[in-house]
């Protein structure tokens, strides 16, 4: 990235040397990201990060077919994150139409739902690849199936099908062609990448109108000079993600488990949030009955552990509860539970050290 | 920079500590900033660049205003950069209404058409501080007055008055009371800062619509996380571009008028594009009669010499002429134009060097 932020002023769209060598950079992070996603390079669209992705996987297809004598139907979740439940409340604003299924106990929704929920009229069927909160992860390629099965009997390019990929990229595959997704949203910042930059795949077929206007950058869809060392830093990310991917996931499983298993043990009066199984290996989630979660996060920073309660994005709002949790039929724990979320520093030693500061905190 | 890059992935709107010390530097750089724009600090509201800022401004106050009963009404210049123009189409394809003032030969528009051109539903004015291709500078003072004392005299809020200031910041005052702007767009590419950040100013007053969905952050208007590192380094170039400004635009404004002199003088037949006043210190555009500038710029490199034809943001389109220089009058010189662009490396040994080059391509 150093290497690109230096060669610093040239515009990748100009024509000198320095914008093609900024262009080449370009080129090249787009053609290794899209070997990870197993699409052409060209459905490769570079963006500010996750929030714009989802923006423009969303509003870019409500705008593209709208219309006086069509009322765009959309299909998601009731455990989305934020940056997609906002946007389907502006869709509906601007006179849009959309089914929110509910999730189970494991906060999992059935693809037979999926199916019973399509309309003719019916352009995108939005579901996120793993929680953020609890970690659980969706059906995604038998949601995948089940829509081109309809498409296919129904002759029909529609509905569309779009995955907020951000939480899974590190533990799941994210081959497009596997999943049967037309779009995929992607985060740096959630994979150990650089901030500000993120990318949704687009793929060729799908009919999507942009939502920032400029220079025409990004195929059109996404003007504005392109963050050459943050494109060049998502690429690497991205590669070692993927080269990583087996190793971590396996390692990760092992520490989330040992970790789930030693908070139920110690405090009787705990549940895991969600299920083990179709469960990412970085995510324990955890319902301490009455325990008033906002201070137990701070209470726990003070001896060195970082926990969340409810998604970090609705902890602006003054409703400081998770709605993921309430909607898991547990309502009783969205003010009352702790996450905790590993990576490629966890080890096990540190499971204990949480499990002895949680000791402190809950009586 | 670095220090917050290697914060790394604490979510400033988290609790944890870590996310505190990112929370506590996105609100010191923001002081830092409202300071140089002598505007409060809730009115920054921080972008991933010039181009999110300007379509934040224009079509966040459209959709604020329209509704089935009224059409907004917006005025504009010939001369805006791509991500004022395409903006404006995007207004004029969902109903809105977009008067373009035509510019002299100066490349300037006069606050007594932009007074005329007001009507009852005008609700924004948008002229850009400095020109990208040909430096002209607009009388953003002027039109400022005009339109405060167009509102009290009809005793409303309307229109806002919104400057694109992306290309000034560096040499000119963004005191937005002294300018009168209600709206005023910066990009930390243009100011020596980090890639893929900017701002949009929104004084208090401006109604205006959120255009990216999610957590909530920066007032609604802005949702996505918060790029902490990249919003240090804009802070830190804003602080160095006021600090420098005088002295810089002193340096510099002798080598630009030493540079147009020597050209004028060894090309016959080239004339300035603009003229010497009311021009940024940075640059130096001009025509040479019959010249192709595409093949120009690209021997100029090969002898180290960056030029740019048309602004950077036209040439990803087919259409490779100028059409800023267009405007002025001067058709001929739309596709025979160079333009030169000065900076903190910049010395007047540059020039001669230039014009060395020059010679050698134009024969």
């Amino acid at each position: 990235m150093e290497k690109y932020q230096s060669v610093s002023f040239a515009n990748p769209s100009a024509l000198y040397k320095e914008a093609l060598v900024n262009k080449e950079a370009v080129r090249e992070s787009r053609e290794k990201i899209a070997e990870v996603l197993n699409c052409r390079k060209e459905e490769v669209v570079f963006t500010s990060g996750g929030t714009e992705g989802n923006n423009l996987a969303l509003l870019g297809v409500f705008e593209a077919h709208k219309n006086k004598d069509f009322t765009p139907h959309f299909i998601t979740t009731n455990v989305e994150h934020p940056s997609i439940l906002e946007v389907f409340k502006e869709i509906e604003r601007r006179g849009g139409e959309v089914t929110y299924l509910t999730v189970n106990e494991a906060g999992l929704i059935s693809s037979k739902n999926v199916l019973a929920s399509i309309k003719t009229n019916t352009v995108l069927v939005s579901v996120m690849y793993a929680n953020n909160e609890i970690g659980s992860i969706e059906p995604i390629r038998e949601i995948g199936k089940v829509i081109k099965d309809w498409r296919q009997k129904n002759q029909t390019e529609l509905p569309y099908f779009h995955t907020d990929a951000c939480q899974a990229v590190l533990y799941l595959t994210i081959d497009v062609l596997k999943l049967g997704v037309d779009l995929l949203t992607l985060d740096g910042i959630k994979i150990y990448g650089p901030k500000g930059v993120g990318l949704l795949c687009v793929k060729n077929n799908v009919k999507i109108s942009p939502y920032l206007f400029g220079g025409g950058q990004e195929k059109g869809l996404r003007s504005g000079t392109e963050n050459v060392p943050a494109i060049v830093g998502l690429a690497f990310a991205i590669e070692k993600a993927d080269s990583l991917r087996d190793s971590e996931t396996f390692r990760l499983t092992q520490i989330r488990d040992y970790g789930i298993e030693s908070i139920l043990k110690s405090f009787p009066n705990s549940t895991l949030n969600g299920e083990k199984e179709n469960r990412l290996p970085n995510n324990i989630n955890i319902c301490f009955t009455r325990l008033d979660s906002e201070f137990a996060v701070i209470s726990l920073d003070v001896l060195g552990i970082s926990a969340s309660y409810s998604s970090s994005c609705r902890t602006l709002k003054d409703d400081s509860s998770s709605y993921v949790v309430g909607n898991l039929g547990k309502r009783d724990c969205a003010l009352s539970s702790l996450r905790f979320t590993l990576g490629r520093e966890t080890k096990k030693a540190d499971i204990e050290s949480l499990v002895e500061a949680l000791k402190q905190v809950i009586k």
